[in-house]
């Protein structure tokens, strides 16, 4: 499970929230016969806490683990984690949809979305592709896809969940965003979220800023859509997020010269100022006041 | 030569106008004997014209080829406008080095390019790259080169001049740029162009938009470096630039669901109040009032 994490197998916060409460409850079934079971249990949640620097879903999920393991160390306990997180995500997922819906202007019908934040990321439709299918359903949309390099994660993930609930859907590459905004007159652009700190600065998949500010300089609203989970109050301003930086081979592909040196930071903070409102399970944020 | 100039073998708006001229020579050499020489000359450069939509210095080599062929089609006189158009090109490249030199402060060290603007898309040291490894010649610097979805012209080709001049250098994806040029306190942007209008909007490879917006938005300078051929004044505004689209199958790789619909223009316009300044081999058009 840590491995999968790590190489983006199971990828976006909400999934991998659940496949870390998972992941104890599996490390649970694996040590509770065996002795130093609270030592290799702590082992296993520090490993499970490493797999992913920017995750803030994670977080959550392995302090409330070591809380269980603390207080109440049993199969049952751990168990009704994996099932409480499950269930609270597929609902959060709704109202993400529905207050998506009644947020965003019925004349917003054309949009643009980066990386997967849809059934794939989460557990339930999605985040901004859960609202994205909720509009969907009472109007006639067009979606353009960022195809999200290095892993490509709207090609591959995005198109296929749109493609599969037959709604149309146009993939583009990163670099041509603000001249498809301007040439296919896209209204609106949505993302999800990865960890949203106290000021609503926003870390999200890397390309997410230079989205945010073409938004903003061809006039067009960008929402921010994710469970008020990823809110983290610790985290006082977008300076305040590690940014994971993760292996450059993701980015040297076999065209690339030998000896090719690269970064590959998987994600970047957009500050609130850029963002018109963040869509959260339980409000809608409006920070179109604070530009 | 035409197969060569359409797949993107032969690149870069300056190689572009050689490879037309060469090929215009070509065939002057395969027809001179031939019935129907005027009628099989003009069909070749018919076709050389039609290879690439947005190239202005293919448009320019054609109009050359078809007064010549009016006014006096001999072997000596197709061979000089090759040689004359090398040549051009090869000072051309000196002068905008040195122009570019001179303009560009000498307290910016920290560079980001985009696509291929070197010897491998020129005769000579290139255009924007150009200006660069003259830069690198009496100061240390440190280039940061957006791969260039959808064919990896940065990533195959710019890094490869790059490592080769012993120049430093480092790879990113181009939805990268906003968080690197912050992350990485980058000065400034430099890009070539392939058609300028009489207006100085500029059409250039495919991200050159979101880059100049970014630009203006971070409050670093983003400098166009092209010859001055490169101005069409036929061409008012960006409004009139034709943009090329080439095949969708350049952004569907292997990755993406069957069915994939995808765009894929070549090109984007950047409004001339987002440049700085055009820095071409006969002087340097300062925009900065123009914004």
């Amino acid at each position: 499970m840590i491995q999968a994490i790590k190489t983006l197998a199971i990828r976006g916060a909400p999934a991998i929230g659940i496949a870390a409460t998972a992941a104890v409850y599996l490390a649970h079934l694996e040590f509770e016969n065996q002795p130093d079971y609270t030592a290799k249990m702590t082992t296993a949640i520090d490993q499970i806490e490493a797999s992913r620097p920017t995750a803030v879903n994670l977080f959550k999920a392995t302090t409330k683990a070591r809380e269980t393991l603390k207080n109440n160390p049993s199969t049952e306990a751990f168990r009704k984690q994996v099932e409480d997180i499950m269930r609270y995500e597929y609902e959060a997922c709704q109202r993400m949809a529905e207050n998506g819906y009644h947020t965003i202007p019925k004349q917003i019908t054309r949009f643009l979305t980066h990386c997967n934040t849809g059934a794939l990321a989460t557990y339930g439709s999605g985040t901004a592709l859960g609202v994205i299918k909720e509009i969907a359903k009472t109007r006639q949309i067009e979606v353009f896809v960022d195809e999200t390099r290095p892993l490509f994660q709207g090609a591959r993930l995005t198109m296929w969940e749109l493609m599969k609930s037959n709604i149309n859907c146009t993939l583009i590459t990163d670099n041509m965003a603000a001249s498809i905004i301007k040439s296919e007159k896209i209204d609106a652009i949505l993302t999800g979220a990865d960890t949203i700190a106290k000021n609503f600065d926003t870390a999200n998949k890397i390309g997410t800023l230079s989205l945010a500010i073409i938004a903003k300089h061809l006039s067009i609203p960008f929402y921010v859509v994710a469970p008020e989970t990823t809110i983290d109050e610790n985290v006082l301003t977008g300076d305040d997020i590690v940014i994971e930086q993760r292996d450059e081979n993701e980015v040297c592909n076999e065209n690339v010269p030998k000896g090719t040196k690269a970064l590959n930071p998987s994600f970047d903070v957009t500050p609130a100022n850029l963002i018109t409102a963040i869509i959260t399970d339980q409000r809608v944020i409006d920070l179109t006041d604070k530009d």
